[in-house]
């Protein structure tokens, strides 16, 4: 990323500051959401993985473009709580043994690693099915018609349209390196980029955002969630496990198809760093209030993990 | 069941004619709910567990309590579908090797003995994503405060609170044929009793019942659902797998606690009898309109699979 940026005008606005108090209060919503109950393995397996840390830049960009619309965080919250939920279950069940096989994640055992694969898939399907209640339930101040939207937008995000569909080509495409780039556009724009659409869609569907807008925004996502996929392909790489907080070279391992295996490494940071450009240019029009989106786009861009 | 019975005083019910017209709509509301897309795999792993058949006894009751209080067919086809998509999620990811470990279910391979284990588990996932999307997206004609009730009525009932809490704890009772009668009733009420309630309690929501009616459907639900899952243990013991359409005398083989087991085989046909009674008594001060209610109480009373 060049200084000449559009993403680095507002040199008054503090991202670290800024993330760091919406994270503090989106972990205290997500604890609150999930009180442990009978029976309690299955809260405490449900708590584990979704109280696991995390740059929570899911909910974060979920508060952001409601406020960016003129709504405000509490009409966002359940719904931001809600994606990290979703966010959680698909973690949880992409590593199971039968898809990922991944034995760390964030740092920590894996869910099934920690209370057993029957647990894993039920606490992924627990914290599904309560990600659609808590919208429904929990969402004040909001017209209940903007609140259905945003559950089927949800629904349409997670399903065979979205995540499910992207985590089945992937798997598909496993120990073949040779698919086509848009073979793997498809795999990360379903698996990656359909959540970080959702959550800035629905934040502004929220805050009762134009069309327009929710274009722009849409767009936006797109490319960030391209951006932060190429990043991710390029860490495996070039990142450490402890850097990472999971396991390190799993692709290459794997055989798996990535960026910069069908761009290259330096291609592959090119083609991020100018997706990243562009979602910064779709912010432009609004100003002072686009400006935490520039610069959480900017955070992807130079993310070390 | 006696002659003497509440339930059956309505002689020019034809119930068989009845269930058949509301479950050839329902074939084909489903068949047209879930078209095969990219990428088809998934698309046909979904339908393959959806569309297997059954008796369509959730939809059912769903589209018969909004009737009841004077909703139509057409506002609750939404949801009496993702009824369906429910129970067919559950009992997907119910029969994985992790879990229940079922190789049959309706005469047919189970899911992921057709698909294998991470396509299943991806099924299921889609199917419990689509089933809240098609409410919240489909549903014509009814207040949106409403359906948010619906909608968070079904999340309470499959999560923890419900269908993933009932098969929680019984994992954890597997092995275990000395559980208390508590135990058993937790574990029924929950993964049986909690998706029957939600059928018939959201066709009313549908049909805007008042609260004293969605009470009586409630207790009507726990009183056929408790039933239905005695017969079920009654029926493992009794019937044969050609009758089942899925593997016989599992619950022996498992040591698993039953209620012939806990309370003898007659006693637990006795008690049966006196839920399905209690179940018609709830749905006497509706008249006429209660006798497809009551009806469906007798039919789960005698079922035979």
């Amino acid at each position: 990323m060049t200084d000449q940026s559009t993403c680095v005008q507002n040199l008054t606005f503090d991202l670290e500051s800024y993330l760091q108090a919406r994270k503090a209060i989106i972990e205290k919503a997500l604890d609150q959401s999930l009180p442990i109950a009978e029976p309690p393995v299955i809260y405490e397996a449900m708590r584990y993985s979704l109280l696991a840390g995390g740059k929570r830049l899911r909910p974060i960009l979920c508060l952001a473009t409601c406020e960016l619309v003129g709504g405000t965080i509490e009409m966002a919250m359940p719904t931001a709580c809600a994606l990290e939920m979703i966010h959680t279950m698909s973690l949880i069940h992409d590593d199971l043994p039968a898809m990922d096989n991944d034995d760390y994640r964030r740092g920590q055992l894996t869910n099934h690693k920690k209370y057993g694969e029957d647990i894993a898939i039920l606490a992924g399907d627990g914290l599904l099915a309560y990600a659609f209640e808590y919208v429904a339930a929990q969402t004040q101040g909001v017209n209940p018609s903007s609140v259905l939207r945003v559950i089927a937008k949800l629904g349409h995000t997670v399903g065979a349209t979205g995540l499910v569909g992207g985590q089945v080509l992937d798997l598909a495409s496993e120990g073949n390196p040779d698919i086509s780039l848009e073979t793997l556009n498809y795999i990360h724009t379903h698996k990656t980029g359909a959540l970080l659409e959702a959550c800035v869609v629905t934040g502004a569907i929220l805050g009762e955002a134009s069309e327009e807008t929710l274009a722009a925004l849409s767009r936006y996502a797109y490319n960030i969630g391209l951006a932060f996929q190429i990043i991710d392909d390029i860490l495996d790489i070039t990142a450490t496990q402890e850097e990472l907080g999971k396991t390190a070279g799993k692709d290459v391992e794997a055989d798996k198809a990535t960026y910069p295996r069908l761009l290259g490494l330096e291609a592959s940071k090119a083609k991020a760093d100018e997706l990243i450009e562009a979602a910064c240019a779709e912010m432009s029009p609004y100003g002072d209030a686009g400006v935490p989106l520039k610069a959480i786009a900017q955070l992807i861009a130079n993310r070390k993990n």
